[in-house]
């Protein structure tokens, strides 16, 4: 028998969760030899974890629909990861294999045959890779996908333009701000310093992680012909009452676009995004930031870090 | 001698400009006989005048910059308008030939030769054309063509498509509606009525005219990959304290493009609007709804009920 540590969805929060009320440390136990495997299941030892701002949009109630489905309560909460499979029946997995896709948060997931979702691709790659392994949870990942289709598809940053990129040393941010160098954009990646002091002319492009009066101040500093690029509010996520942003009639006179987009639309086009990462990671030119905790009964806490900006990098359990 | 009635820009209204207070009435005489004109000086006796929202966003403290001049303290204001030359020190224009520019709130306007800013091709279509000169000023004029260019260039308007239009009567409104219902859209005109029984199946396109909370609204009824064609926010135009929008996370989740846009930057396109609109105003397929005042005194209240939404229809000031 082996203990089996995992965090339970436990009530809906209203605000920011809270650990014991809406998120719950469990320890349960795991027969790994017996454990019953219908056709198609596996079972994973579980990695890395990734801990993504979207998980606080599933913390809901499930009759509300948006972009993922609402956790279960009572069920133990999930995520991108990574785990290697202990026990299979599934003709795809092997022992030992790795799987890249979603996991509990907790030690061992048992993954029913319908819910086997791992990317072939991605996993032949983790295992051959000389990377840590994390990595393909953020730079070659959801996250480093996010910055790249962002900034070049949706935002069709050209070198010469200024950029503000709020949250600017998360997990995607720093990936924005880099490629973003890489391509000859002047990059502001702080919302602290004035910006009238550091864009004197204004800024032609927003990356807006953030939402709320970050965009709100951001309005009153773009360019004519300016564009937002709407990628996530995470000011907006803990409240039910959004601020109020009242500086968009800049957008009639200073004909701003802002366009939103959601990666997953975008997952066929991966190949040039990995190919060219993996380039300026050789060349030296991209650095990468993870905030790393180990073991999965910090999970709660590092989410709530990342929720209120305490994580610094790409936040990521190390669960064994 | 003849009278000049004419309005002065009095003072700056912080909100809702106030007859006398910001906007005065003046009586002054005019000896058109012997007015003396400089070299390419030309004087015009008024014929119409055009409302138009943006007008307010000129009544401002001249160090603001904005699309439009600043209106100057002390004098006459201004508008888009349709004179007749009553005499002329300027070789391009005969005593009696028509001038379509900016004239002002007066009943004779005396243009400067550095001011003269006719339009040489509408100026021969309105001398030899059928239709009401006013309509220059509306379906064929500013507010048409930003119908057709927000419609069709910003918004990419496609047939079988749900369009909302707020201030859906009005000069811009109305022009929307039509060609939206010509191109086989489905159109909803109205706030008033609850958007979730009127597009059950959510809004493809918002032609927005008025901003604040009607925005707010229909960020919840658009449907993923809708857009919005930021025309206007007339709503904001009368108040120091913009409403804050609050619904923008749609923007992502909903993967949303909001493209704001000035009609003046499209001017060299306007030949297949002229054309396109002509040939279905012929067929019967467009028709053009005027709220006309007569008198030049009457333009500052007819001009407050634009702002308040009492017009119905373009607001144009009959002045001779
Ligand atoms: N559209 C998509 O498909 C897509 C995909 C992935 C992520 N996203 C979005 O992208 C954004 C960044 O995600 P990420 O994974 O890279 O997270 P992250 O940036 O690593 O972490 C969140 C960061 O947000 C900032 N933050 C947290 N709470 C805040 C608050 N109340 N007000 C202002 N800032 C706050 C903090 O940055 P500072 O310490 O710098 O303040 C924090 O480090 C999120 O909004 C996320 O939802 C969108
Ligand atoms: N982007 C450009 O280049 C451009 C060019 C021309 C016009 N515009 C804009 O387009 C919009 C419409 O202009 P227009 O010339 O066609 O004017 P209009 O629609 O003829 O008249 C204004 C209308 O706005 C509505 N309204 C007035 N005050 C309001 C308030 N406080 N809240 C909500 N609605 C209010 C009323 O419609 P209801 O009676 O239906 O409420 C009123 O009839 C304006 O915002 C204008 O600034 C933009």
């Amino acid at each position: 028998m082996a203990s089996n540590k995992g965090v339970i969805f436990k009530a809906i929060p209203d605000s920011f969760p809270v650990i014991g009320e809406h998120m719950e440390l469990v320890t349960r136990e795991i027969d790994i030899k017996n454990f019953p495997l219908a056709d198609g299941d596996i079972l994973l030892k579980n990695q890395y974890l990734s801990l993504d701002p979207y998980l606080r949009g599933r913390m809901r109630d499930s009759q509300i629909e948006s972009i993922a489905d609402a956790f279960k309560l009572g069920k133990v909460l999930e995520g991108h990861g990574i785990g290697t499979v202990v026990k299979s029946n599934n003709r795809k997995y092997q022992v030992g294999d790795y799987y890249y896709g979603f996991i509990g948060w907790e030690e061992y997931t048992h993954v029913p045959a319908d819910a086997v979702s791992g990317d072939e691709g991605l996993e032949k790659e983790i295992s051959k890779s000389e990377l840590p392994k994390s990595y393909f949870l953020g730079l070659f990942g959801m996250p480093g996908f996010t910055a790249y289709i962002g900034l070049n598809k949706i935002g069709k940053a050209k070198k010469g333009e200024t950029i503000f990129i709020s949250a600017a040393s998360g997990a995607v941010g720093q990936v924005v701000g880099q490629i973003a160098k890489i391509k000859g954009l002047c990059v502001i990646g702080s919302a602290d310093e004035e910006l009238t002091k550091l864009c004197p002319n204004g800024i032609d492009i927003y990356f807006d992680n953030v939402g709320g009066e970050t965009l709100d101040i951001a309005l009153n500093h773009l360019k004519i012909n300016a564009r937002v690029i709407a990628c996530g509010m995470i000011s907006q996520y803990n409240t039910k009452n959004p601020y109020g942003v009242k500086n968009l009639m800049n957008v009639v006179t200073k004909r701003l676009l802002i366009q939103g987009f959601i990666v997953f639309d975008h997952y066929h086009e991966m190949e040039p995004f990995q190919k060219e990462m993996r380039e300026w990671l050789k060349q030296g030119k991209l650095k990468y930031k993870e905030d790393l905790v180990e073991g999965i009964q910090n999970a709660p806490n590092a989410f709530l870090n990342l929720l209120t900006g305490k994580n610094f990098g790409k936040a990521v359990v190390k669960i064994c």
